[in-house]
Parts: C-alpha cells; sequence; structure tokens
C-alpha cells in the first residue's frame, strides 16, 4: 500500500497554502508522514534560502516548522480518532502559535529532516514539538500549537 | 537627507538573506526604519503567499517578524552606542529565538504594517516585540530574540 502525506488528503479548497499545499505550484509543498509515534518531513532548500551565505534563513525554518506542525495535527487528529486520513470529515489545521529556537546555524546543500513529537490533543487543539536537524545534527526547536481551521475561514 | 532602512547598511557579505538581504533578488528585500521610539516596516505579500484562500500563509508572517527583529536589533544597538547606522564597526544581528501568536486571519491583498518595541538591550542580545496590521487591525504579535551575529558566521 503506497503511504500518501497527510497533505495530499487536505480538500481541495484549503490545498493552496505556499507552505504545505501540494497546489501551490510556487510553494514549498513540504510532506508529513508517521514515523512510528512521531512525524517526520524532508525539504532541502533552495540555494537562495540562505540567511548568512552557507546557512539557511531562519523564516524558512520557521515556515517548515510551523506547517510541519499543522500536518502533524492532522496526523494526530486522525489517529486520535482510529481514523484513516481520507474518510470524512477532513480534518485541517492552522496555526494557533509558533515558538523557534535557533540553536545552531542550519547549513544550505543538504536535505533538512524535521522529527515531530506530539505533547498534547485537547478539543480541537493539537501542540506538538518539532526538531530540524541537518547531518544529522540538530540545528533548531520548535513548539507549534494548532488549532482545527474554523468553518469561518473557508466560507 | 534621504534616510535609508537599516538593510542598506548591512555589509555587502551578510547582505543575502531571503528575508531582509537586499543582494538576495529571489527574497523579499524588507526595509526597517525607525518611526520615533518604534521601528516600522511594510510589505505587500504576493498573491501565492497563501495560507488558505484569501489569506496570508503563517510562515511568511513569522519571516517578516524575524527579519524585522533582527533589523530592528540593528537599528537599536546603533542608536544604543549613539552611533549611526554606516559608522564602524557594522552591527549585524541573527535570530536566537521567535514567537509568533496568530491571533486572527491575515488578509491578502493589502499592505502588511510591522511595528516594533524594543524590550531589552543587553550585551550582545536585543528583545524586540513586533506586531503585524493589516487595514489597521493587528492580526498577529511576535518577540525576536536577536543576537549579535557571531564572528565564527562569517568566516
Amino acid at each position: 500500500m503506497e503511504i500518501k502525506p497527510i497533505q495530499d488528503y487536505y480538500p481541495d479548497d484549503v490545498a493552496h497554502c505556499y507552505g504545505c499545499g501540494r497546489l501551490n505550484e510556487h510553494g514549498h509543498q513540504i510532506k508529513s508522514f508517521w514515523d512510528g509515534d512521531e512525524t517526520i518531513c524532508y525539504f532541502t532548500p533552495k540555494e537562495y534560502h540562505t540567511a548568512i551565505p552557507g546557512y539557511v534563513y531562519g523564516g524558512l525554518i520557521a515556515s517548515l516548522i510551523d506547517c510541519h506542525g499543522t500536518g502533524t495535527a492532522a496526523l494526530a487528529a486522525y489517529r486520535n480518532e482510529n481514523r484513516e486520513p481520507g474518510t470524512l470529515p477532513p480534518f485541517r489545521f492552522v496555526t494557533a502559535s509558533l515558538q523557534v529556537d535557533y540553536l545552531k546555524p542550519t547549513p544550505l546543500g543538504v536535505e533538512l529532516e524535521l522529527r515531530s513529537k506530539i505533547i498534547e490533543i485537547k478539543g480541537k487543539k493539537v501542540i506538538s514539538e518539532i526538531s530540524v536537524f541537518a547531518n544529522g545534527d540538530i540545528t533548531a526547536k520548535g513548539k507549534v500549537v494548532a488549532v482545527q481551521m474554523p468553518e469561518s475561514f473557508n466560507k
């Protein structure tokens, strides 16, 4: 069975996010999957996603953490209801708050790995902690508070 | 006298940041200025910087807060030494940590205004709080801990 990323299950009308929307041709189109009890996402920054030359721009790291956090929230919400992604109703989360600690410069030119642990699932809220690795070395840590998208957002 | 943004004073070899580097042709090239005791920055997102259709992607908001925060830190550091930007040695800050609270959806299609207050200047660290406004309405709040770029970064 092919395993699809959670972003491939987002309904078409909410699949245009610059960070994670599969329908945004300009965007990053990140892909988030389960890996045991954690979730993972891989992304290779472009050469121009630079901060100081040779290192990744912090805003991109924040963006990846943000969107992997909302993807992780959706994955966790389905699993919490013992449902598979693709079953109805769909889960789609947005970010209420984002915290990023830049532990050391993140080198450009390598694939980054984001790993997330789910800290809390409560009502319409999912909190996750996300670590960013480059060459196996942790370079940034983040925390995302994601909430289910209000109905009014999409009307 | 023409007032230049702080980013125009960044030394060439550290002026390639995707968010604020004047030499990054792919990037946002944000510009930060004093406005009394606060700093300001204006930015109009592109149509593809979307989250849910019609609203700005949270990662961009985080990026703007991040880079306006490091620009604000440099402005504050010069003023703290009673020096004008452009005098030597130059100040260039990087982000140690970033916090963003998304208060409400930020509409696409309008110019955003970022306003920052300096909370603390201590040693090589500057902490600032930044509010994002769309149509005069506050949509996000952030806090940036910026630190002077270590020498080793640039070697």
